[in-house]
């Protein structure tokens, strides 16, 4: 298990009593990335006992509210308690200029450094990476620019086969990097044994698609094909489909389409608009599509097993 | 009774889990008036149950976080929501920007007129008047150009003695106002019957100051003489007060001064700092100088009542 999902918040629009706007925390390999940052997201993150320190890298997918409000007051309790290190935040082109006028007015001296990525490309870039993980966009439709992220864990290395090893004397600890990464191993006398034979196969990959807000937008099913958990917004049945075109939002049936189009393996709804009390109906609305789908907890965990064991 | 004051949060700096930061809602002759917005004010709004269109004016002390952060997210709400009465801000200079240029990253289309006084004097000013209710700004020292509010009603109109007034048949209906008013009344035989042979002192009117924040700041004391009740920042205690004057805060006890020597009818202290778990040794600090000294509560109402009958 390396990655987790946490769902600070998951309301869209007007912020209600008991659910918070959009944020969700996601660690994976041990790294702590935030995705969105609704008003009162630092509270959630309290709440999920986050520890700050961890995160140092925000994603905001769009300027609007429901989705950004939370980030200044994220980014002031980091400096009031005395954050040293670099902060990135990847956000619509805007979002730098959007924070700084605020920490300008507000007169704070930043003790720590913030580094934009500000993002106005229309196809899916690669926006982050580093020895284990990979960060992509998923360019989402919506009424302002938005980008949806995915996560990616990056190949992992193969798995010795130490008794099949052990057969061969020749081969010592310093060739077992070379056989973790699939090289097969030439023998003194020529031969040659395939990596099949040494290794086993690595762990699968996991992935995480974080979809919100946009309408209905197949071409994002090759962007996030496969990939084990895809969060997508629902914000309306699809007796409110004129609605749902007219803002720019899905359906849960266009949601659990784009699930099973992509043959992701487990689909959570979110972003639903305050006049549904029951949220059920969003479910009864998308499994006959796509079966594999769950609503989303406040503060709800969700470990990601590898697509074959959740399916 | 005519004004209550409902208390929406009493944090400083860092949100807690529990404890909102700085907002306050303060009901005057039937108008709601905010005081600070730190973020998650709209959702504190929702948990006392304010009726969101009733409030038409917001009176922001200064541009820290803590009291201001929430304040675009109730803009916005507003919108969302379909207002359409005009909305007064007054705050310091700078805040309309600070507003404005969120509203522009995030394309906001306001429904409704958003009007702000940006503020920059250091003397007390007048900033709002009606036919019932006066504020006038607290000019406050702290490390940002900070106003307390003064919130006062208006003096009343004199109740009629109608049993005494029935002793004088020449007294028409229509003469009531100008008894109210204070008039004296003259008879045909030219003698001058004094009102208050015919009227009774009108109810006490009634008056709340909030100060927040400033380290201790005598010269408001002649402004907020002898008001009913104050909201006066305790960020410390005297243990720490080297602390309190670096930051430009009040200890408890420099609070309780400032009640002391205002004659104030009653003084809430607020604003603690998060190092500070048991409350109570605010209280054990500020009596000893001012005796009717109590401490906020979250969500807490309090009913002012006129200042004899508090003290």
């Amino acid at each position: 298990m390396s990655l987790k999902l946490t769902i600070l918040g998951y309301n869209s629009a007007v912020p209600k009593r008991k659910v918070a706007p959009t944020a969700q925390l996601l660690e994976v390999e041990s790294r702590m990335f935030l995705i969105d940052c609704g008003e009162g997201t630092q509270v959630q993150l309290r709440k999920a006992k986050a520890k700050f320190s961890r995160i140092n890298h925000i994603f905001i997918s769009h300027l609007h509210g429901d989705h950004v409000f939370g980030l200044i007051g994220l980014i002031s309790s980091f400096q009031l308690l005395g954050r040293e290190s670099p902060l990135h935040i990847f956000g619509p082109k805007g979002i730098q200029d959007f924070i700084m006028n605020q920490l300008r007015h507000t007169e704070s001296k930043c003790t720590y450094e913030l580094l934009f990525t500000e993002l106005d490309k229309t196809e899916s870039v690669k926006i982050y990476e580093d020895e284990k993980v990979e960060v992509f966009t998923i360019p989402l439709q919506h009424r302002i620019y938005t980008n949806g992220y995915l996560f990616r864990e990056k190949p992992k290395l193969r798995k010795l086969n130490i008794d099949a090893i052990h057969g061969y004397p020749e081969i010592e600890i310093c060739d077992y990097e070379n056989l973790r990464r699939g090289r097969d191993f030439k023998l003194e006398n020529g031969e040659l044994i395939p990596n099949s034979k040494l290794t086993f196969d690595p762990p699968k990959t996991q992935s995480y698609a974080f979809c919100s807000d946009t309408c209905y937008w197949p071409e994002i099913v090759p962007i996030i094909k496969g990939v084990d958990l895809l969060y997508h917004e629902s914000t309306f049945l699809s007796d409110l489909q004129e609605m749902a075109d007219r803002t720019a939002h899905s359906t849960a049936r266009e949601a659990a389409m784009i699930a099973r189009d992509a043959e992701v393996g487990q689909l959570i709804l979110g972003h639903f608009s305050n006049r549904y009390e029951d949220l059920s109906v969003f479910l009864d609305e998308a499994k006959p599509v796509f079966e594999n789908t769950i609503l989303p907890e406040q503060l709800g965990v969700y470990e990601i097993l590898p697509k074959e064991e959740t399916v």
